[in-house]
């Protein structure tokens, strides 16, 4: 992400196009593209893979996560 | 889902008429083609299937789901 | 329901006067008539009947079900 | 409840002055005659009673419940 | 309170000044004089008091209770 | 707190610049000097400790608690 | 932080470009340098590391928090 923004979405933005990982309030985590989002953090990740600890559950292609039960969302690794 | 757009629910509309695997908050999973949402993603499926744990409890007909409950929707595999 | 409606509410519409089947986040499921709905999901459900585990434990005539304990809406089998 | 209504609300103010059963999402249960409520749900009940489990655990007089914890309200039988 | 009204927050406005009993999401029980409140149902109760299954755990004088918190207003026995 | 006054935050107002004590919804408690809070009740304190079971657990200066986590605010004895 | 300011956004401002820890509902705490806030308190924070229990167990680079997931925030010790 570069150095200058001050909102949050913003930040987000940055991220469009690349790998993240997004952990979840149920515990889950995927990790994919992230395609889109809106300011209710639902978002969409193409090339989606559900984990849970640690271990890959899921091809998922293209998905849509509803915002409100997302914790965080870090660049994949 | 095509290349082009911006928006996670622009999305969630090429998924209509198509086959989904919906997971909610309870653990529970129903799969069905996509017939309607809105933008609180209250989803309305076709032909509904519910199931636990990898087996098919109930199958539904056509179900109305409350958005709030839903975490994440991908496309039948 | 017909085959030609775009929002979930339209959806959920077509069952008003038929045999629904709700089910609740706390794991309660109630069966009854269709009679009313608004935008927050509140129902209002005739001859209404409470079941858990597939077993009827109240008859409970017309009820009023809080729209945000809402999971999913079946039409009733 | 009279046969002609077709919001909700209508169907709970038909309840005003009779006995009702309130259901919580913390599994308490409420009796008491419906006095007032408004789009949140919240009631004011009179002669109201709690009970766990089929008892009475206590006799409450006049009370107001937050709308957020009901789960169903029925007539009492 | 009084016979004649037909908003919850009326009622709620006639224990002013009143001993009430408070019932929290999370089990804890507070008994004071209800000073103010507001749409939220946020309270502020003078002479407070914290108990738990019956007994008196606190005393806390003037206090703020989170409307999103309350479960159930009684009045004071 | 002083006598006059009818809404809460008025009420909570009062104790800019005192020592109060702060239950959270996760049971965790935060005593420290009211600085700043808004209609939300997100809190900042200052010279804040945090402690669980009685025993002071972390001294943590000057903290942002986000107000839907708050159960309870009292001053301190 | 500095001494005048009454607002609780005021004082997370003066938090931008500092070390500070967020713990969450779920019991996850994060580290990090707070680059960005809004009034939801979604945060972007830079150089972040998530820790259970006292231990690091990612180091993530720069995050998306979502805001209602957080409890409060600390300066860094």
């Amino acid at each position: 992400m570069s150095e200058n923004y001050s909102r949050p979405l913003d930040a987000l933005n940055e991220n469009r196009g690349k790998n993240v990982v997004i952990d979840l309030k149920n515990g889950a985590r995927f990790t994919g593209k992230l395609r889109a989002f809106d300011i209710h953090i639902n978002l969409v990740l193409d090339e989606a893979e559900e984990s849970r600890n640690g271990e890959i559950i899921r091809k998922c292609g293209t998905i849509f996560l509803r915002g409100d039960t997302i914790v965080v969302i870090c660049p994949s690794a």
